[in-house]
């Protein structure tokens, strides 16, 4: 629910410098497999016989992912495997298998417990997925983790078969899909009030995300080359694409499809709740605008062009507004999103 | 370091039987996936185009799986890393690409860190494993989890292909790799003086457990079906694959492969240690002598007959001491072994 600290960021890019350095070989000479994404998209991406292989990973931890007072077990289970769906909705694949990880405290009450798998098992049965496997451990503190594995979305060689987040091009129009700012404001009402009845689409945004899973299929088929989904937040997410594509971004806040509740209930931090609030679990596509059209005209799900793709200062983006000025991103408590991850 | 408590059994039971209950179907229609083994096995199986495929994953809790005090943190990268791969050895399988999540308190010393995924490293060079994505979240305490992805070792179909905990006929002998209980010695002299400094073997054993993979392949290839790793206590582990045989199984204390310097070390306690000291990740291995005969032949590696599996009792794990009686193992602290999971 909080965007992550900039020191998350920052140790995660630490790691990844010491890992790419020490990039191992194939596992094994003469293997089948072969490592085509590693850190740094939403998936990893390896080639398994004549299959593109994706598996992801997502966890969420109480008091700091959730909190017990806001989220029922059943939503809890729901979105352990909603969120690692979405992360193969932005590769534009198909999931299969996931593991799940309880990290249970003393005491931790079963029948809470059997309504987590429940909420898990409402998400695998409507996204055909199949729980295949687990741990459960002794914690201080409830945390669930889930390892998803599932394929390429179409039969193309890499890297026609999934989208990235570095296949972005200088000119390219960005999109989103559905709304952005739904969840955060949920979550803002119900922090306010646990027992919060309405708006009911504000409060299910936030306790049931959709995974766009086909359409990040749909997308690539039409052939779309980039996209993420957005769950820290509309511009932290795009900054990622930006970084990944050695470009930068500008976005026109007039633009963003903050929905009218969420502007009407938060008409003073509507624009912060969609740039930066996330757990939207939208995806963003970023293409040729009729390449976009195409995808928008064969989807049920609005598709909202928001901005642009530029050559120069990558990792930049700017949002702005309705005067063409830019905002200033640094008050909106985003301080990283001018310095670069 | 401890065997898993009773209700951690129970748990996993419970929601095994919820999650079997509500089964889904493969994930679509026409899916060349299949999941071939799930919950209840060391490792999640599925068929993808022409491999089997194998997914695990374990966490490790601190103040839960270890302590700072006896365990550094280039051991914990090491180990969290090794006890996945054991699960993998424990199929006759090979390991492919490791998705790693940690938990951090805030504070964690970032030099730790570095520490930690330098020991991942070690183990993954070591075994030929990429590390290929994962996760970093703020949790109050420190956990690290890993999920591994592999393959079958041999081209086989299912289920020759796989060593499975189902697989013991009555009359199979039952074999143990190397040693036992040399783990929970060294873990003892640990918490006895954090700073111990021999026997290095024992602690090593701790500190570094070597995944049995060669063995577990070369075990699958001369004609074993039947195996799983020793990482909960020889004779609970054992337990579970009387269980999921429906057979029941006599072990002779004599027999167990216990170090001397285990039993120097621990003249009181050292057949609790074998029995029930958890963390060797030595494999046991249950086929017709023969078989195992010519494993023990080809194999570099100490492999020992302890016992053998009998029609009957499904479950039931009798341990006999030199003069032919049984164990109290209830006195062992092992109450859950004579009443079934």
């Amino acid at each position: 629910m909080q965007p992550p600290a900039a020191g998350e960021f920052g140790l995660i890019e630490s790691l990844r410098a010491l890992i790419e350095l020490r990039q191992t070989p194939p596992a094994v000479p003469g293997s089948p497999h072969s490592l085509l994404v590693g850190i740094g998209d939403d998936c990893a991406v390896w080639r398994c016989g004549d299959t593109t292989q994706l598996a992801t990973t997502d966890t969420m931890v109480e008091g700091v992912h959730f909190q017990r007072e806001t989220t029922s077990w059943r939503d809890l289970g729901w979105k352990a495997l909603a969120v690692n769906l979405s992360d193969i909705a932005a590769m534009g694949g198909l999931p299969d298998y996931a593991l799940v990880t309880l990290g249970l405290p003393p005491g931790t009450n079963s029948e809470g417990l059997l309504e987590l798998y429940q909420g898990l098992q409402d998400c695998a049965l409507e996204f055909r997925v199949e729980l295949a496997g687990g741990d459960v451990v002794a914690a201080g503190q409830l945390f669930i983790t889930v390892a998803l594995m599932g394929r390429a979305g179409n039969d193309s060689p890499f890297p026609n078969n999934v989208l990235l987040r570095s296949a972005a091009a200088p000119g390219d129009a960005i999109a989103v899909t559905g709304a952005v700012g739904a969840s955060a404001a949920g979550l803002r009402l119900l922090q306010q009030d646990p027992m919060a009845s309405g708006p009911t689409a504000l409060l299910d945004a936030h306790r049931r995300p959709q995974p766009r899973l086909a359409l990040g299929r749909l997308a690539l088929s039409a052939g779309v080359r980039c996209g993420m989904d957005v769950s820290d937040g509309l511009a932290g997410d795009l900054q990622k694409v930006c970084t990944a594509s050695g470009l930068s971004a500008e976005v026109h806040l007039g633009d963003l499809p903050v929905a009218a509740i969420v502007r009407e209930q938060f008409p003073e931090g509507w624009a912060q709740l969609g740039l930066a609030g996330g757990e939207d679990y939208e995806l963003l596509l970023v293409a040729p605008a009729e390449v976009l059209a195409a995808v928008a005209e064969r989807s049920g799900i609005p598709l909202t062009v928001i901005g642009a793709m530029a050559a120069g200062s990558p990792g930049r983006v700017t949002v702005r507004d309705a005067r063409g000025d830019p905002l200033e991103l640094e008050r909106m408590g985003w301080d990283h999103l001018d310095g670069g991850l």
